[in-house]
């Protein structure tokens, strides 16, 4: 890609840097600063359009000027953003045609960022003004290390219902299907007698009784991933006529479900993610790793970049609980393990105004007699030493399945239950991994999954004919996949694959689905191996949410269903197929609980099917104790309050300059590295 | 009435059916197995017209000719719908003053059905069109047994908000009124000074600051009532016109609260309804009881037909539950106990795509080798076994009130307390009765009710003069009468009755209430005799939602309140006028808990009044045995686990061709039909 | 203050009366009943537009003149109402610009009142021209004792986003800033770039993104509270002309968050005030306790009017509680002891139709055979009783900063916790001192301090720089001040102060704040004092919602948290400052509990800041009863289902016109009243 390695020097290390927020003189002291924690790289101008094109043409670049030569002085390299998310006021007030309209057709008002429709020609020809102009300005700039296009696509404005939008979808369409006849096919269009007779009928899916066309559903969600992506073209085009510094944009994967980060991924020249801990959550950095880990994956396995994160609370969650000490080093540090070539933060310096004050921040409101600015500094000190893990790699032996189009079906209205939530059930799988040891990769279900052991489909409910294949290959050639209910259940017009459920899987399963039994609220049931009299269960894991009537069709049932509309039916099945297996699951089992030995809990039912595909994983650790491989640094990250010592390796601590040879002890929150 | 009954040879038995969803060779397997299940009726065509007639004024009826064609070689008769419920997507494109607006002034958008405005002169001309073309093609066609006009009206449009809607209930305000003064009068304009100068001045009842005038909406209601029974004349009188089948529209009774089905049963020529479980709710099957009885009275206590209900289970709840082996067999032989000449089902065969793919079907997404389908088979049998029935009555003692201008105006806002809802109190009087095994008929307050020994008012706060005086009568004839709190509160334009509460019903309560005391939520009180001390109460039923302050004038307190703010006064009251009696509860019992011995938990209230009032009932059997006679047939559904064993019957069994002498045993989850 | 005291003679009582509701022999009824009540004072004509001015510039005064003859002829005297705040129909039929305009662009319906645009030339016009003809006629009528302009300014349209309010809003801005660079500036609009090139660029915060401009925000509330003061500054103006009887109009505090009634108050020439029982709550009379010395000190502490309250239930609550026997005595006379020179209801007459039918009144629908009934009648003998308290004051040592411009900045959005609610820690305060049986002042944060030996500041998040000075100069004086969590940390711009938190407080309160740690949900804290081991902890009053890491900068910790994310560090200090102290409480305290012995529970804090203080109270009393003196009256209100005795009681029962001396028995439920 072109420019890579961002920082050929090592790892970088800072955050968005807003000095226009500041006098001239806090810059001096934000530059001394820096230096102190080991600071190489700052994002700036990320919200500057309205500071630097005051009226439209005319433009302002002293101050940006100014501060790229300031921080150039003081060898800090710059992340210099485009500052197209937040148009200028003076924008919505010329063109009113270009204001983002929501679902309701509310015509969104301004005072805040993103509140533009994203196929607007009029954004379009401003925004590329802009960039024209920035672009010529600083594309040889010596301070410059990559360009970081606008700011987090689809955060407010994902969807656009506005005529223009409406008006681009209906192209899009026309480019899509050719031909009103074939969109009618994929949409389903018989079913109510909604049958388009052109696409000049098309609308968007805006309010309206229920029941909508999930086609129509479907595509706009696609439509709308390409609008922003052709912003993001656009602006990319524009500055690589001024240099060839890499040009990025800051993903929000996982949070931002509109956002199809497969189709993203391959515009960008480097992989960059915004990653905020759910600060409430039991274990939030469960899901940090977890976004890592596909965040790495959407990068196809190759380094990537952190480039937002915080030090402590955000201001945006109903309650934003404070990092505990040790708890941004071991965050920061999570992240490098699983690929990340950067540690980023939002924001270098807290803001007193505007809409993030109470954002933490690596200089916090307190100043720098503070606990984060000491361990701001700390963890620079860290990074340095972490200098030659720059550009390794994860490799993993388990691959989980992403679609971000299931994940969109899945939850549009009148499915079987409204206890169906993708992310629900792959947080699920993910932590039992996770408890597990074992690192794993994301993959999209069309992907070639022949280099893992084992593959996971937690939330396929849209699986298409082709991905559907490529899985049965997979099983045929040796692979071991594990399903969980409710997969494989439509294709990507959100049709139902002909003949029983799961029309997609059941050959590779073995098995048939008769029919779904959705669980009451808070109704549970409980397991029993075939041929146990129900009599004889004794307290054990119990499933959630679905139950379903399996008719094995070369599966054998390892455990039925105890109790619950099901009983005496199988609930967790095992195919072997061609040098494969495939094991599916019936029900929502608990990540937690019981481990291997007492299956079918689901991190036992996890622990089995590793097992059984010789997924390699260290033994006998806490679950609390994070374990990762990056190259040759051994990553080890106590959660836990008490230390945790693991054996078989050798080598020296990369932090704590340590030699160790056989074992070694982490301690309560620590983070060893271990270079082998 | 035209043509009724509609299958002269027995019971109808079938569904909807879409062939349009499926490729001509599945047509052939869909007669084919029909013939197997006994089907004999189909309602076809209700989602046709964006297919019949894909651009104005051009139709295509080739694939409709063929599939009637087909049914009518295999002896399946059709019930031929209107597709007037889901315009084709070009009216609305062409006609945008034709589009549904909602209370906020939303225009809703389309890819779903009923999105239109009912009151658009546009979609008259359309849908005339569409169905006289219709009825003049087939109108004569040997498959047809009756009309099934649109689809569940007022399902999404119920009520609009457009302009041509406003026009449009100004006329009628006009017609209703003849001058706006006596609008004013109506409505108590001089409260907040909202007096209006003319029509012209008056609005739809929208989005508006709290405290809107009920009599605009009670007002607004109705006309919105009526523009929906207008739209079903102007097809009936097409059809009529080419024929004299029955025409019929399948009404939504209970859950479509917007439709006075009162009003709309003198337009049909057979009532036909719409059935589907609360799944998550416990003994649901108590609710389609209710269901089945406000059908059948609704009808004038004619037969009536069960025109979709389901197999299993549906795709718009929160949890869609599926139904239980043998639950289907209950509900449809509950539904013909009931009354009902027709089993149908919504749908034939299960779409593979669309809204609704997840409601199950009579032939599933599992093919035939499937539980469903092998007691769809057997229903058919059974179906065939009852053909006696058809035509037959159901007789009562006990009439329940219900209204649903009550049920509008009780949930208008500001009122005493949020708990208090129509429907929560009359299901509850029901389910006390269905346990003492009573079948009961639905009345209009104003309904000639001098074939009931009881008469129960659960949730009558709104009752007019002439209503009250029709119960008066009714009580000094002989009748009783059981009344819940907040009844005869109001008249038909929400002004309270002059005097203290109840105005209407003072006189034949012989009480007055001095005040209203709601109770906090999940707050509850107790009872105990007149004159017992305080400290003898022992754990009793509990009441909740309500107290009030009852001054007995006539009556007589049967319990008094034990605690809560009107401890002391009387809880349960009777009053005996002329050869009659009343009874009034000024609290929320419990439906289930003790019986008659122990009043007054409400089912021994209600069974202290149905004993006092001569109501036969069979004693002694468990009350999860669901008892009705139709005619000479005596149906027990058993809803248990176990066995029930009934006496004193005597005759032949319709089902297993068994002879009973004495007594009967229904298998747990079995029916049992007796002829006598 | 003009025309002050209304009535001469003494306590006013009465209430609103509509008889245009009634036919005219009822008025005479009413008049009859009026004098049987001792009622004095009536409002009248607070809904009349519509009916006085039935088309634009026809009036028909009639009916007005024959009642205010006949109430003059009975020796009831009137409030004159102006009924701007219920346009007539024709108004909003005729001045579509002049509709209100919701924050999600909707207009509101007419049906209903407060439906207009406060800032519409059109509704300027056509209330200056009414109110214009009611003086003229009215302004010089021997029944008036004074006017009450409009209802309840801000109830519904408090806020208007239409295009004519978006201008007067730019007009507005122009006028406080002069200039658009310091708009920019005190907005902070470089955050996010959303500098303003002009006025004219500027929308109402209507729906937007999230994270919109505070500073736009606050000031459309400061504008909104403007607008409407002018359209109250218009009709005074106009009845000035015509009379010097006092003008005010019904405040509702403390209901009314959109008001900022520091600003109102000095425009009415006595300050009236609506109040409702919240009735669901534990201890409602703590809420109106609070509400009635807010109010008196909104009015500079001079006498004020209860203009509206309930003889019973209201309507608009989820549940409507009644009150229960002597609940409206204690109410009323409460209300007089905390400085009201009037006990007026809403409303007169029960209505039968509108809105408010089921709200309480004097006359219930029950008539006057009933409990309301003759307690009205009997507090308007024990208000006779009162007549010499009639304009005397109630003076307080301990004053409660209240300042709308905080309770308004720290509900916006994205605060560190979703549990910081401005009215939650001001009641919690209030609660523990209305039960140490201290009477408090409520203050603005920049008013005269020095009367007061405690001011305590539970919510005071905006705090300007002037303010935190005002504060720092008190306690420096001499004064005590006992400060809350997350208060003095934003300026008037929603700016956070230089430097740690809480900028305006850290020298007074000898501390700074490094990091804020809002807790989880349901999650508490417990306290130890400094130096104790965690294990000697005993179960101790919890604190919720927040934590903080104190650090201390001249105060001491007199207790430290016990656990939690500040385990260990300062939970509740003391800051000896000049010859002051300054206390601070670093989480959310339970103002129940445990007393001063026991600190550190809220009332215990509170109690050991008032000893300190020396502020004097009565001890040993049950904390269910009220105490307050106003002049010479002192009230004994018990709230206990006990007799409650008082020591050290000297002087007449002015209810009962017992001798006391030494000691007086306050009945279960009873208010005694003794002149010393």
């Amino acid at each position: 890609m072109p420019g890579y390695p961002v920082l050929p020097e090592g790892l970088a290390y800072g955050g968005d840097y807003n000095p226009e927020q500041w006098p001239e003189e806090v810059w001096r002291e934000d530059v001394r600063l820096m230096r102190e924690a080991g600071v190489n790289l700052v994002t700036v101008g990320v919200f500057n359009w309205g500071l630097i094109e005051p009226a439209e043409g005319e433009y302002d670049f002293s101050r940006l000027d100014r501060i790229l030569d300031l921080l150039h002085s003081a060898g800090v390299r710059v992340d210099l953003a485009t500052p197209t998310s937040s148009p200028p006021v003076w924008f919505r007030h010329r063109y009113p045609a270009g204001r983002l309209v929501d679902h309701e057709g509310r015509v969104l008002g301004g005072g805040s960022r993103h509140s533009f429709c994203p196929s607007s020609p009029d954004y379009a020809v401003a925004s590329e003004r802009i960039v024209t102009a920035l672009a010529a300005r600083y594309g040889g700039h010596p301070a410059l290390a990559m360009w970081h296009v606008h700011n987090e696509y689809g955060w407010a404005n994902a969807h656009c219902y506005c005529p223009v939008s409406a008006a681009a979808f209906r192209a899009w369409l026309e480019h899509r299907y050719g031909g009103i006849d074939a969109l009618n096919t994929a949409w389903g269009t018989t079913f109510w007698g909604l049958t388009y007779g052109s696409f000049e009928e098309i609308e968007p899916p805006a309010t309206a009784p229920p029941g909508l066309l999930n086609g129509l559903r479907l595509d706009f969600m696609r439509f709308s991933v390409d609008a922003h992506i052709a912003c993001f073209r656009r602006e990319r085009e524009v500055i690589r006529r001024h240099g060839d510094l890499p040009v990025t944009t800051n993903f929000m994967i996982p949070n931002c479900k509109p956002m199809d980060y497969w189709r993203w991924a391959p515009e960008v020249d480097v992989v960059a993610n915004d990653h905020y801990l759910d600060s409430e959550r039991a274990d939030p950095h469960i899901g940090l790793a977890l976004a890592a880990d596909l965040t790495r994956s959407v990068a196809g396995g190759r380094p990537w970049m952190l480039i937002e994160h915080s030090t402590g609370a955000v201001n945006w969650q109903p309650r934003n609980l404070a990092k505990r000490p040790g708890e941004m080093r071991r965050n920061s540090l999570a992240h490098v393990a699983r690929g990340s070539d950067s540690v980023l933060f939002f924001q270098w310096r807290a803001s007193r105004y505007g809409a993030e004050k109470f954002h933490s921040a690596m200089v916090p409101q307190a100043g720098t007699d503070s606990r984060i600015w000491r361990e701001v500094v700390e963890l620079g000190a860290d990074l340095r030493r972490l200098a030659p893990a720059r550009g390794s790699r994860v490799e993993a032996e388990v691959a989980v399945v992403w679609d971000w189009e299931s994940y969109w079906a899945l939850e549009l209205e009148w499915r079987p239950s409204a206890d169906l939530r993708f992310r629900e059930r792959v947080e699920a799988f993910y932590e039992a991994l996770w408890r597990e040891h074992v690192t794993v990769d994301f993959a999209h279900p069309s992907a070639d999954l022949s280099p893992y052991k084992l593959v996971v489909l937690p939330s396929a409910y849209l699986l298409s004919e082709a991905s559907a294949k490529n899985l049965h290959r997979y099983v045929q050639a040796g692979g071991h996949l594990l399903v969980s209910y409710f997969s494989g259940i439509v294709d990507e017009n959100d049709t139902i694959h002909a003949g029983p459920y799961p029309g997609a899987l059941r050959e590779v399963l073995g098995l048939s689905v008769e029919e779904f039994h959705p669980l009451r609220e808070h109704e549970t049931v409980t397991f029993r191996p075939p041929g146990t009299p129900p009599d004889q269960a004794r307290p054990r894991p119990t499933g959630r949410v679905w139950s379903e009537r399996v008719r094995l069709a070369g599966a054998r049932a390892l455990y039925d269903f105890a109790d619950g509309p099901d009983a005496g039916h199988p609930a967790i099945t095992r195919h072997d197929l061609g040098a494969g297996t495939a094991w599916y699951v019936a029900t929502a089992l608990d990540p937690r609980g019981e481990g291997a030995a007492h299956a079918p809990g689901l991190r036992g039912l996890v622990a089995l099917a590793l097992d059984h595909a010789g997924v390699s994983r260290p033994r006998d650790l806490p679950d609390t104790l994070e374990v990762v491989r990056r190259g040759d640094h051994l990553f080890l990250i106590n959660h836990a309050d008490e230390p945790a010592t693991v054996g078989g390796v050798t080598g020296t601590g990369v932090l704590d300059g340590a030699a160790y040879a056989g074992s070694a002890t982490v301690p309560a929150g620590g983070v060893t590295v271990i270079r082998t």
